[in-house]
Formats: structure tokens, C-alpha cells, sequence
């Protein structure tokens, strides 16, 4: 007779050599980010791993694609395990998703992960996210997608406040999958521990006074960029910025289509026809 | 006797001295490229110009910054005239924006206008563009903000079929604005003659295809990224891509909020509260 216990110890382990699930992560940090290593030793638990990422940092990268120059991967076996492997590339993260697809991969990854991100990308940051960009190639070539980010300046942070929620979340994709064109974006406040999860909007915002002068001993007109955050909605409860202020991760659906549907009415007066 | 024929005449004088528009121009396929020479032009009938744009190409920079090395302005004189200013920047179209809104321009501008790209922008390219990072940042920054890209592969093109409607798209986005955190995407198809001009939804697609192996001496795994573009939708007639495919200019309004609205409820399981 087949029990019910046979099956609860049976299918999992048939599962598991049969079709265990492949976990793509990437980040923009690079592949020697504290961020990632953490990411990969939550993911491990969940399936097997392949890791191709930066070679060193390329924050601020966004969707950015290298077309001007041939880009490099190199596999790095002293930094891989028992069902994780690691690649290098020389490329954009968003790269290293394309070179991932197309030239790592065994099979087609069930999830695709990106950081743990040191800095936030919540509000307009997301625009200019090298993490959150991998996350968007990732969510367009029909992956489910997220990026995980912890609001922090610092290279070396504690991340086990977070280490539940992200195996929770990333648990929660590869179960239910997400709807066609949407990717997770995913943000933590650096506290010891959380107020809570919540699932917020994007909020508005932008940064203001970016740019230092460089010293520069020949001269030149150089600057570094800085810069502020400016949040033009602070008292909006339902933003990504809110949640993380006031000690909460922010769990923000992010979607492909950017068109503006709304604006479109008030544009027809451009609209022709040849004659 | 003060006649309507007097004020046609009077009132625009008065009004370009007192308050000349001021329009910024940059792009990513950089300062020497034709499409921003043709720009340019067109620009200066509508108002003062002020070029902020890369030194050498930066395709594909999507919303990219530059935060691991100094940024450096110069002026070029040598391509200045009455009413035209002309800087160079060594970062990305991004770092353009943000440079001229807080160290070149003289006042706010009233219009960003980024391009003429050439190679389109339309479906998920704007993702990677450059052309399109540089329009983003402007909106962000609260400036009416367009992007005109041409569906072309060459470095040398005809722009003069495009040139009245870059024209008046240009001047009723300077006369009417455009809605707070929303930019325009303009796309044209090369053609003698365009069909006319519609609005559009941005249309789904990926690239596929993508890396060609690139040889190397020294043996290491090198890749140039190239691919097919893969349109998931050709026969949905409201999208820029259908458009483009079939001799129509496509006027595509794009939002900062990225925000998949519609999804946050299947997420909510994810919520919690600290106990």
C-alpha cells in the first residue's frame, strides 16, 4: 500500500534529481560582493546554482549592453561548489543575464536573482540600476525575476535580518511564477530587524546636487558624481521610499511596458495621415 | 488703434527677447553624429540651444551613470554659433543631462530633446537606449523630455523626411508641455515618405540570437553582441513596431512609474507585520 507518508518522502526526492529547479544570480557589485555571496548560499538551498557576474563593480549600470567592445567570460572554478558555478564576465549585468542565457545555462533557469545590492534602488534609483537592470533583462526573456537590495553604504553588512524573507519571496516566485512582464523589486532597510514586508508602489523622487569638482592637475572642467536623495512624496504610505524609512522591506512589482496609456488621448491632435 | 495684425507682429519680438526659449539637445550616439547635427538645426528656429553630449558613441547606455571614475566638460567653441552652445562630456548621455541642468545651463531649459538616434528605439530597446536614458533623466528632473530615433544602420542618412514633424512635435511639447513624469518616445522608419504619424502603445518584443563568438589570440571566451530583434505581437496595430513596419512615424508616451499596479494584490501573501 502506498501511504501518504510515502509520497511526502517519495516525490520530493524524485523531484529533486528528476528536474531540480536552476537559479540564475547576477548583480552589479561584482561576483566578490559580500551581496552575492550571501545570495548564493540562500539560492543553494533552493536548487541548483550558475552565477555569472561582473568581474568588479558596475553600479549605476542600469540596462546598459556593451556594443562596442567584445566581452569576456571566464569560468571561476576556485569559487565554485557542489551544484554552484561561477562565471565572470567583463560586461554590464545586463550582459552577464544574455551571456548567461545563451552560453552558461545547462537549461532554461526557473528564477533569476540579482544582488544583494549595497545601496537601495527604491524610488527612481531603480532607473539607473545595474541590479535592477539584470532584473528586467531577466523578466523579458520570460524568467521570473528579482532584485534584492539593502539600503547600506557599507561593503561589509549583516544581512541575516533579511536571509528569511528572501529565501521566502524567492520560494513564493518559483512556486507561483510571476505574471508575463513583471519582475520583483525588492528592497531592505539596514535595521537589526524588520518592522515587516510590505508590497508598495514606486515613489516619486528624484536626486539633486550631483556633481563635485575634481581636482584635476591639468586643468580640465572634471566632476564626481554625488548627489541627494530628494523624495517629493515623504508622507506616502504606500511607497517603496515610506516602507524603507520606517523600517520595512518593500516589495515593488516592476513592469516592462513603460507606455504612459493614460496620455494618449492628449497626443492625438499629433496624429496624420499622408494624403 | 492697437490692430490683431500689430500684435502677430509685436508680441512674438517681445517675446523672443524676453524670454527666448531655452532648449538642451544631447544623444548617444555622440557630439560629432549626424543625427544631432540635424537636430541642432532644427532646434535653433524654435530657441536658444544648448548641446551637452557625449564625446564618442555610447550606445546601449540605457539610464547608465558614471560612478567609478571623474566626468570631465569641455566646450567646443569650434562648433558654436549665434544662439548655439556645444559641450562635450566624457561620460554617459545620463551624466550629459545632469551636467548641463547644474553646471552649463544658464537657466532651466523648457525642452530636452535627445537624438536623432539612429537606429530606433522603439518596443523594448528603449530599455538599452541612450538616446532614451538621456530623455528619462530629464523627465525626472521635470523637463518636457523627447526622444527622436530613426529605424536606420547607417551613419549617414536622409533626415529631411522627418524634419517637419520633429519640428512640431518639438513645438507643441514647448507650447503645451507634457504631464508631470511623462516623455515622449518618437520613432521614424526610413523611408522617402512617411505614411503619417501615429500614437502608440510600445509593443512587446526581445532580442534573441545575441552573442557571436569573437576570435581571440590568447584563448580566453570573447562574445560581441549583435542578435535579431524578435517582435511578440506583429500584428497588433496600436504599437510603435507595427508602426515602424509600416511607414509610420511613432509617437509613444512613456512613464517614469514603473509601477505594475495591477499585480499588487496577487502579492499581497507576502506582507507582514513584525509581531
Amino acid at each position: 500500500m502506498i501511504t501518504s507518508r510515502f509520497f511526502t518522502t517519495f516525490v520530493p526526492l524524485f523531484r529533486k534529481n528528476m528536474e531540480r529547479k536552476l537559479i540564475l544570480i547576477t548583480n552589479d557589485d561584482g561576483v566578490s560582493a559580500q551581496g552575492i555571496t550571501v545570495l548564493t548560499d540562500l539560492m543553494a538551498g533552493l536548487g541548483e546554482v550558475v552565477v555569472v557576474a561582473p568581474d568588479s563593480a558596475r553600479s549605476g549600470a542600469a540596462c546598459a549592453i556593451t556594443s562596442t567592445q567584445a566581452v569576456t567570460l571566464h569560468r571561476r572554478g576556485d569559487m565554485e561548489r557542489e551544484g554552484v558555478s561561477v562565471y565572470v564576465c567583463s560586461g554590464s549585468p545586463v550582459d552577464c543575464v544574455k551571456l548567461a542565457l545563451e552560453q552558461v545555462c545547462p537549461r532554461r533557469p526557473d528564477l533569476l536573482v540579482s544582488g544583494i545590492n549595497h545601496g537601495d534602488n527604491a524610488s527612481c534609483s531603480i532607473h539607473y540600476s545595474g541590479t535592477m537592470g539584470a532584473v528586467i533583462e531577466g523578466c523579458m526573456k520570460g524568467i521570473p525575476s528579482i532584485g534584492f537590495s539593502l539600503r547600506t553604504l557599507k561593503h561589509k553588512c549583516d544581512f541575516s535580518p533579511y536571509a528569511e524573507d528572501i529565501t521566502r519571496i524567492a520560494h513564493f516566485v518559483l512556486t507561483e511564477g510571476l505574471p508575463q512582464d513583471v519582475c520583483l523589486n525588492v528592497n531592505f532597510p539596514e535595521v537589526a530587524e524588520l518592522a515587516g514586508m510590505r508590497v508598495c508602489r514606486m515613489g516619486r523622487g528624484r536626486w539633486v546636487q550631483e556633481w563635485i569638482s575634481a581636482n584635476n592637475p591639468r586643468g580640465m572642467n572634471a566632476f564626481w558624481l554625488t548627489g541627494r536623495f530628494l523624495n517629493l512624496e515623504p508622507h506616502s504610505e504606500d511607497t517603496d521610499y515610506w516602507a524603507l524609512d520606517h523600517g520595512y522591506g518593500a516589495i515593488t512589482p516592476i513592469k516592462l511596458d513603460m507606455t504612459a496609456y493614460e496620455v494618449m488621448p492628449n497626443l492625438m491632435s499629433l496624429t496624420k495621415e499622408a494624403e
